[in-house]
């Protein structure tokens, strides 16, 4: 199997769960989870496919469709297991936007497009998966919160061409370290509560207006 | 007059119907009436254009923007007629999901589409344009709500090719049913309070964190 | 240069500082800034061009990605200067819908639609970039307040074709009168707190239920 294909599927499982986690913590019912879930795992790539002007996939691959379903119903039956929903879906997500920003970057590639537009369709797909399931779900979207999310993504992109540029990494290996720095950077970031250096001055942080 | 033509007539003025009961319960003005009957006329089928890769419809064809404006005049006119605004609403939502789920599934097959996405873009259809109106109009969208909603539009949607693949009933009868098996499982399910069997244990809907 | 190729340059920026102000106003940081800024700059251009089915400009074309990231840089550095943020804000954001109607309307005429569709596509142009960024900033999006805002679009669309079929105005004119009435009608109609003549009877008002 292709090595995009896997990544892409992996990316789908991970944001199907935290897609049925935040839907199951609403107390939705069976057809409310498969929708979020739904939503969750291809709202990325179908804005991405559409700004680029490709067909988009699911659509047309049915396979995709059921491998979603499946991967739902799975998540429902053994959601007991992920005990602890907040760290779950926490760590769910963090996989599925480290991985679709590789998945998304690889086809802005494939489309001959520059870095820098790689770069955001990366974060495209990464985010606005999630974007949409907590619109629909009713909680603050994730890209609203203090956390470093977006930026994750798009340090990983940049990192990928940084390392294809100025080494001589195999490219197949500068995509695994680039997943690698999304996920990690974002890991450390919420655990160790890091922010962005300030650009406000203190005056302007103590008044919000 | 084509017969889906003729039901999405009927779908855009229930829609459009909608909407301006919608925008008026906020006092909008009359602009602001005309562009949430429009945004909730055409939703739903535009992004299901946008996904199958058709092109979208009202903006080749002017006189359907001119049968939406005029609808919308005249349900202005006429809303005094409509007294009980939350029952009227609630009336013709369900008449328009009904029929754009009928619709979203043709397309679907005129595109060759499967079966499983001809019912999800039955659902897009029907669901969509509600969903816009609902957020423009700062109303919680009709899909966040416990009601049984897009769970109607999957059932006809799925009710259509069980009956396409196991009975000799002709399809335009099939469409016909279909629709009518929308509109009748939500009227029925809001007036007697169903909901779909919980998959949740009780310690779980005790403990809503 | 082209003359419409510079109006939406200007537009472009001044959308960009709006988006700028709304997103220090929330103290974001410098990525969170960048991304709100982009977004309210190319929000409304790319919807328009998915509905017509053109090619999505800024995706090919990488000028204009640094160009806003240039201005947003800019306007993070310089925000001092505009020290009445909330005056400076609504400033802006008219002028971006000014242009960005202008740009809209001209689009649809280059691909042969009808006045009415140009008249919303120019609308959609000028209005889409600012609920996006409202909406991502927490804000309540700026066409559901009272204010007069897609109204003052769609008042100067119609009145290029006005002028266009009625008067022997030159068409480069026209587009400068119709990006300027859209500004000073927005302007005067927010400064004397115009609204539109009602259309709901006194009771209506009485009882908003």
């Amino acid at each position: 199997m292709d090595f995009f294909v896997f990544v892409d599927l992996i990316g789908t499982i991970a944001f199907a769960i935290s897609g049925v986690l935040t839907a199951t913590k609403k107390r939705m019912d069976v057809f409310g989870i498969i929708i979020i879930a739904f939503v969750t795992s291809i709202g990325g790539g179908t804005l991405r496919d559409l700004l680029v002007g490709f067909p988009v996939a699911w659509i047309r691959n049915t396979y995709y469709v059921y491998f979603i379903i499946g991967c739902t119903i799975l998540a429902i039956l053994f959601r007991r297991k992920l005990r602890h929903v907040r760290t779950s879906l926490f760590l769910f997500d963090t996989i599925g936007i480290g991985l679709y920003t590789v998945v998304g970057i690889e086809k802005g590639l494939s489309a001959d497009l520059s870095p820098v537009i790689c770069v955001a369709l990366g974060t495209v797909t990464a985010t606005f998966g999630g974007v949409i399931r907590d619109i629909l779900c009713n909680e603050i979207p994730v890209v609203f919160r203090k956390e470093i999310y977006a930026t994750a993504c798009i340090l990983g992109g940049v990192s990928y061409f940084v390392l294809l540029f100025l080494t001589p990494i195999p490219e197949g290996i500068i995509f695994v370290i680039a997943g690698s720095i999304v996920i990690t950077f974002r890991l450390l970031a919420v655990h160790y509560k890091w922010i962005l250096p300030t650009i406000y001055s203190k005056e302007e942080l103590e008044n919000l207006n």
